[in-house]
C-alpha cells in the first residue's frame, strides 16, 4: 500500500497523544491503553508491546457535492495547529444494510436526512477533521475519524458529536468508540 | 487486508487463463505474458516468476443510484459460467484532475454526461463484469474491469469497450492496457 495515503494509530505505553479516555458509545469498545502513536505508511510490527493498532486510509470525496467541497475547502483547517491540543479519535463501523444501499440511498441519508457536511460545516475552522477509510482493508471499524481542536472549542465539539449521533445516519451505526486524547505542547 | 475481498491477477507463464493479446490503448502498456492466475487473498510473494501483478478489492457500490443497482441486479450475471470463455482484463488510471473532483460532478460526468451505467446495462446479461478498485492501495492503475462472455458475445463486447472510450467521461483515463484471455474447458 502507498506509504503517504496509510496511516496506523497504535495504542500502548509510548507516544505523542495521550489517551484521556476511551468511551464505549456503540458495542465493543477497545482495551484501555495510556497513549496513542500516528503513523505513515508501513510500520514494523511490534504488536506484542501495543494494546491495539487501527489503520486506515485518505481517500477521495465520496458524498460532497462540487459546492460543499468548496465550502469545505475554504474554511477548513489543517491538521497541527499549534493550539489545537485536544484531539478525539472516533472509530465507526456502519451496518450491512448501510453497505448494501445505492449511493443516492447514502447520500440522502448522510446529508438530505441528517446534515452531516452541513453540521461539520458550522464547527470550521474551530474542529479540525480527516477521515480515513478502514472498510476495505478488513479492519474492524469502517472508518477512523480524527478531531483536533483548542481547549476552548471543547464545548462546541462534544456539541458537533452529539448533534450527529441524533442523525438518522446514525441508526445504521452498529459500532463506535469514541478516544480522547491530549497534547502537552513545549 | 481481508482475504474475501483482495484479488491479485498474476501474470507468467503459468496460470487459468490464456493471455492472448495485450494492447496498449493510452499510455504505458504491460509486459507480455503467455498465462494469467487470479488469486483471492493474500498469496505468497513469487516475484520473480511473474511478468506482473496487479491487486484489487472489490467495495461498495461508489455511483449507481438504486434505480440503477436494481436494473443491475436483475440483469446481471456472475462470473465462471461455463460457456464464457472469453475474458478481457482492462485496468485503467484517471487523471489527477479527476480524482479532485466532488461526488456529484463525477456521478454526473460518468453517467449524465457518458451512460457508462446504462450502456453496460445493455449488454447485460451476456457481458458478465467485475470491477476491483486498486487506487487506495497505490497500484498503477486506479481500477481493474474484468468481463467474461462467451465466444459469440464477442462483437457485443467490442462495441461496448468502443462506445465507453467515446465518452467524456474517458478524456480523464490516462492509462490504459487492454488484455484479451481464453479458457479451453475440459
Amino acid at each position: 500500500m502507498q506509504t503517504s495515503k496509510l496511516f496506523s494509530f497504535v495504542a500502548g505505553d509510548t507516544g505523542t497523544w495521550r489517551i484521556d479516555s476511551i468511551g464505549q458509545v456503540i458495542g465493543e469498545s477497545l482495551p484501555i491503553a495510556h497513549r496513542l502513536s500516528i503513523f505513515q505508511g508501513h510500520r514494523a510490527s511490534e504488536a506484542s508491546l501495543e494494546a491495539w493498532e487501527l489503520r486506515g486510509f485518505i481517500s477521495n470525496i465520496r458524498y460532497a457535492t462540487q459546492a460543499e467541497l468548496e465550502a469545505l475547502r475554504s474554511r477548513q483547517a489543517g491538521l497541527g495547529r499549534r493550539e489545537a491540543t485536544c484531539a478525539a479519535l472516533i472509530p465507526i463501523r456502519k451496518s450491512a444494510d448501510w453497505w448494501s444501499l445505492a449511493q443516492d440511498e447514502r447520500r440522502a441519508l448522510i446529508e438530505e436526512q441528517s446534515r452531516h457536511i452541513s453540521v461539520g460545516l458550522e464547527y470550521l475552522p474551530a474542529i479540525a477533521r480527516q477521515l480515513y477509510h478502514s472498510r476495505d482493508l478488513g479492519e474492524p471499524f469502517d472508518f477512523l475519524t480524527w478531531f483536533e481542536y483548542a481547549p476552548q472549542d471543547a464545548e462546541a465539539f462534544e456539541e458537533l458529536v452529539r448533534r450527529l449521533r441524533e442523525t438518522k445516519e446514525w441508526t445504521f451505526v452498529e459500532r463506535e468508540v469514541d478516544i480522547r486524547l491530549s497534547l502537552s505542547r513545549p
